[in-house]
């Protein structure tokens, strides 16, 4: 990580308060954490509207598996995209009902392609992708 | 406003260089003002989540005027809610298209109540509800 | 309007009760009206998403009107990007408080950056721009 | 699964030819299917704003591993929580990034309380929660 700088943020007494409250309700031990947690957050969602860096996504599917052919054409669509694909979390809900978690990487419109690709399978019931980052320009 | 306080943020130098670019790139002159700009932003969502206070809302319309009975219907259901309804503007499209935006006050559920009212209205095209606040809080 | 024609949509009678409560709670008369909305909705997401065509967005600022200089700033900001703005609505919600809602026209990454530039005037303390349409693909 | 059942909608044939084409470059090989997940989709938000059913979510995270304690805070949390927490995927991204992508049960006033808790410890660089469903309203 780099050298740690330090910076003032002028505000006023009775915004600070309500901060202050929030984020202590919310388990931060301190405001600076607090506050690079919203620039990294801000950051983030720029990097996902220039679209042009390599960056990583998760995507939550849930889907019958009993559906035929379902779970045979979802591994056939990671694998044709293996490239696209680092891991996959498989958790059996109930009988019928499964929860796969894909962690994707490329450029936001690549991921956004292969997602959209996979949420179109016949059986997939919901599905929601998660823009995160590789990290290393949020240090 | 409340008397003005100041508070320091130890980060990065790499990740305070990153927010320096961004927030200058959207034409912020100063730090505080976007630091300030994250914190409400953050409080609003917090606001909308806990549902218990006075808030107010925006509702986004697009909606063909030529729908047999819509402006009447409208026009109903504002007068109807009159005091959830604050003001209305009316944009026109083109020869067959409105724009309107609605400014909504209530507690989050009521809004959201109302606004699904309207957008379930025969020949509402398109609709959106943005959550803001009365802003008392936020200074 | 196009001429109307008809499609059918199998589905489990367990899953059509499910939607059929939900819009009736919601006010709608019948399942097309909700069906053509949620098309609608997913027509316009993609639209902004591609981003090649002229649109429509409102922009709801929240503002302090006794911070210095910024209605000015406001009005300046928007009689420079006047081409871009259609009309503007404004609320008195409060000795200090103004909810200003905006629409403005455009393509999608034109109508950010104008947006992005005018939440970052100093004063304004939230701020949401909702992405809508011209609304003529959507018949 | 339920009996299958068969419901028309009525459309214009422009606004038919939009969504066909929509679908089609989403991979979707029939109406039926993308009309479902709409209608999935339209559910699980609701499932959400009520917040009284038992649900599921993930919630993404992406972290330094370097920074000290971060990892045993993590664990602990998960521990102190295993009853809300089904299972946990872990991506080393690079050196000190990884990515963790967490399936959360409960309802989802208490899925988002974890969710926050977990956000909040230092060193957390981003971090976003997805809601999805158990499913077995959505056959």
């Amino acid at each position: 990580m780099d050298e740690l700088v330090r910076f003032g943020v002028s505000i006023s007494s009775h915004l600070l308060r309500q901060f202050d409250q929030l984020i202590s309700g919310r388990g931060y031990v301190n405001r600076s954490e607090a506050i690079r947690d919203l620039i990294r957050k801000y950051l983030v969602e720029h990097e996902w509207e220039r679209g042009d860096k390599e960056t990583l996504g998760t995507l939550t599917l849930l889907y019958n598996h009993h559906v035929r052919e379902l779970p045979d054409r979802l591994e056939h669509l990671q694998h044709e995209h293996y490239h696209r694909i680092i891991s996959t979390m498989h958790v059996h809900v109930d009988e019928q009902n499964c929860l796969e978690v894909t962690v994707l990487r490329g450029k936001p419109a690549e991921i956004r392609e292969l997602a959209d690709s996979i949420l179109g399978v016949k059986g997939v019931k919901h599905g929601q992708l998660v823009m995160t980052s590789k990290g290393t320009e949020l240090d």
